[in-house]
């Protein structure tokens, strides 16, 4: 019904019906049919890396756009602040522990890994190619390259990308199962990326779809293709996230394009903060504490923009305390699937907040690194007892505080005044988050640590 | 011509039609009058204390809206660290050396100064009032508290505020040259000031307007409106931004209904970064190194926002080098009225680079505290003779640096990578440029330190 009228409005009455109406139907898709969703996921973005959460010398009118037209998340967190246990968190909903994507002497997959991603552990590709979603991975992996362990076994109809960190040698690029360059060349992997996604997406328009798209950069070694290369005012590192920016918007103007905008969620946020070690060749955290390596702010809490026109309102901040496993149940929920219930996830479903219908209650947020727990969030308040820095003389020391060191995030997002001797009834009601947790926790068997005999 | 062919059109083909052949004309406004101009001053705003600059959780969707609507600048300065001799800067597109307003034993006016504005300077007021303008000062002054050196000795039709700062005591609020209340009720100011705003622009629509709104917050001590008191989730700092904010959106609100938003060029900006001395009552310059008092960049380089629809593109950031003196230039220049000849004038005309026409040419930007050089930037640059923190043990002390300190702030916005002994080419070329400023500098009389004889 609407359809045909529409054809009389000015666009921008077309914009904001669809939006007041709630409808997600266009010419090009049919009611019944679930929505797409991609997530675009970059590597060691810092969350004071984009124009839209203030970087002042790096340009990114695209993601800026695609906050602008849709939900912008301040408080959103990757789940761990390395690469393997991060990524086995987003496409699981579980914490890391639970899955065994973690380890006691390896915090994440190295190239002579031979483990991976436990094959009983179902990802959003398993989950929405059960209810017929075309489904690809096109990146970074990092969650096992051994053949047993690749995107094509965990749910996946197509993979490209390089199975691991752009650091780690050799760096091979696959399609599907097969090595098809080694080295890969490094200057051309996000363009050659977002030829893949914008083939994937092409060819699957006529049916639901996935596409995670997990981006080798901002990770060092910088490259940047020719176009981009040596022209952001903020050097190398510049280059390479506007050349991200680019590529995202390559992506919504191919989904805009094909008429799936309204039908469609896209997702952008990054697996862990800055490298800052790396110095200007790492990102930065903005007003956040530390970065890559450590549970403070800056190590896990990540840029996050949604974007889904007639759906999202556009232009919202959000400051729900969100994370990446909340993108598992989110996609299971917008398809249809109903969850596991013979584990525990770990995910929320966003949908109603992404709706503007309600908020979320508060949940703890537990920022573990490796196995270790090292700190949780209710609510505004942040209690550690353990933290880890990633530079200065004590870099990678587990450091036990007890008393714990207590911060009200939202008073204080730099985490600059420890104000634990004043709410020792905020420390108890955390403490008693923890044991609860604790208490209910199986961890998986190690992944990272072990090799199986050669 | 446009006027008639408008009304046939949709709104958004106005709106863009308006953008690309540059008019701003309106059915209130003629061809030939001269634009209105409306600047909004926060006082001790960091750097990092708005949404659109990343602030996680102080909400500002006026603010936002206004830099989605206009052209956000992340290289903008105010010219001084402490309110008095910023506000002489913005006020006569000259460094405050220039004017003597600094000082050797005082950085600002205090309640028992007698002195101020030295009559002969002259402001944006003053040029403007003598083109036709009707002048409105509402907010702080902090230019002379005395009779001969207020508002409405330079060139302001009326005004109403507090003289100096919310913390200095007595604090009148006055209405032209009358004490109206004694001490001000601060709770209520931020709002009392935006009625006076609207009451001006509303008695002044038939003519050509200059409007200089300086708020008295959120300089401490913080007072917020019943309606915004604990509504912040960054508590009582976040709900003086957030009415500041909401008064921002009932400017801009005003000027599109009485049909002059397409003749009024706003801007929005800081006095200094935030006072950090004072903890979560004092602000956040984001990623950016320190704050009040010193020339870190977190001193001095402040939100900038400037909004005039049909004229600027909205959307845009905009990485020039500007500071507030350059509003003096660019107000003159917009009003087609010339420059003084009979002394430095330090200011720009901006409006090249806000109608998208062209690019400035780098030139070197000083860094003063108080009457002493302590830095210089060009192009992306920054030389430190002198530094001075405002925390830890070193607070308030002057240390010098020889060799001078060196940082690349497009590449390293935060100050953290000293690299003078790379570039030797770069501190010569900056020595020089220090050299040639001081060879042609006649500071003017001191008028912080001194006090007329009672």
């Amino acid at each position: 019904m609407m359809i045909y009228a529409d054809r009389l409005k000015p666009l921008w009455i077309i914009a904001i019906s669809i939006f007041v109406l709630g409808s997600c139907s266009s010419a090009a898709v049919g009611e019944q049919r679930p929505p797409n969703m991609v997530i675009i996921f970059a590597d060691d973005l810092g969350y004071g890396d984009l124009g839209c959460y203030g970087h002042p010398t790096i340009r990114t009118p695209q993601i800026d756009g695609m906050a602008a037209a849709g939900m912008k998340f301040t408080q959103f967190y990757a789940v761990s602040s390395v690469c393997t246990p991060s990524r086995a968190a987003l496409l699981t909903g579980r914490y890391p522990i639970r899955s065994g994507m973690v380890g006691n002497r390896r915090g994440v997959l190295l190239a002579d890994s031979t483990l991976g991603l436990p094959p009983e552990e179902i990802t959003i590709a398993t989950a929405l190619k059960g209810q017929g979603y075309a489904t690809a991975c096109i990146g970074k992996w990092h969650l096992g390259h051994r053949p047993a362990y690749l995107p094509t076994r965990h749910g996946f109809d197509y993979y490209y990308g390089i199975p691991y960190s752009n650091d780690m040698v050799p760096t091979p690029l696959m399609r599907n199962e097969e090595v098809i360059e080694e080295p890969a060349v490094q200057e051309t992997l996000t363009a050659r990326y977002t030829d893949e996604a914008i083939q994937f997406i092409e060819r699957s328009k006529d049916r639901p779809f996935f596409l995670y798209f997990a981006h080798t950069f901002p990770h060092v070694p910088l490259f940047a293709s020719p176009r981009f290369k040596d022209q952001s005012r903020r050097g190398s590192y510049g280059d390479v996230v506007e050349e991200l920016d680019w590529s995202v918007g390559q992506v919504l103007r191919c989904l805009s394009e094909l008429g799936l905008a309204e039908n469609t969620l896209v997702c952008f946020t990054s697996d862990n903060g800055p490298w800052l070690q790396y110095e200007l060749k790492g990102g930065s955290s903005g007003l956040l504490h530390e970065g890559k390596m450590t549970t403070w702010e800056g190590g896990m809490r990540v840029p996050a923009v949604a974007w889904w026109p007639g759906k999202i309102k556009p232009g919202e901040v959000n400051l729900t305390v969100a994370n990446t496993m909340d993108l598992f149940s989110t996609a299971l929920s917008l398809a249809g699937v109903d969850l596991p219930t013979d584990r525990v996830i770990d995910g929320r479903d966003l949908s109603p907040v992404l709706f503007g219908r309600e908020e979320l209650e508060d949940q703890p947020f537990f920022y573990y690194r490796n196995a270790i727990l090292s700190a949780v969030r209710k609510g505004p308040w942040k209690m550690y007892l353990i933290t880890v820095d990633s530079l200065g003389g004590q870099a990678g020391k587990l450091i036990e505080h007890n008393p714990p060191l207590l911060y009200h995030l939202e008073h204080d997002p730099s985490e600059t005044f420890n104000v634990s001797a004043a709410h020792p009834e905020v420390l108890a009601a955390l403490h008693k988050e923890i044991a609860e947790h604790q208490a209910n926790l199986v961890p998986g068997t190690f992944m990272l640590d072990e090799r199986e005999t050669q």
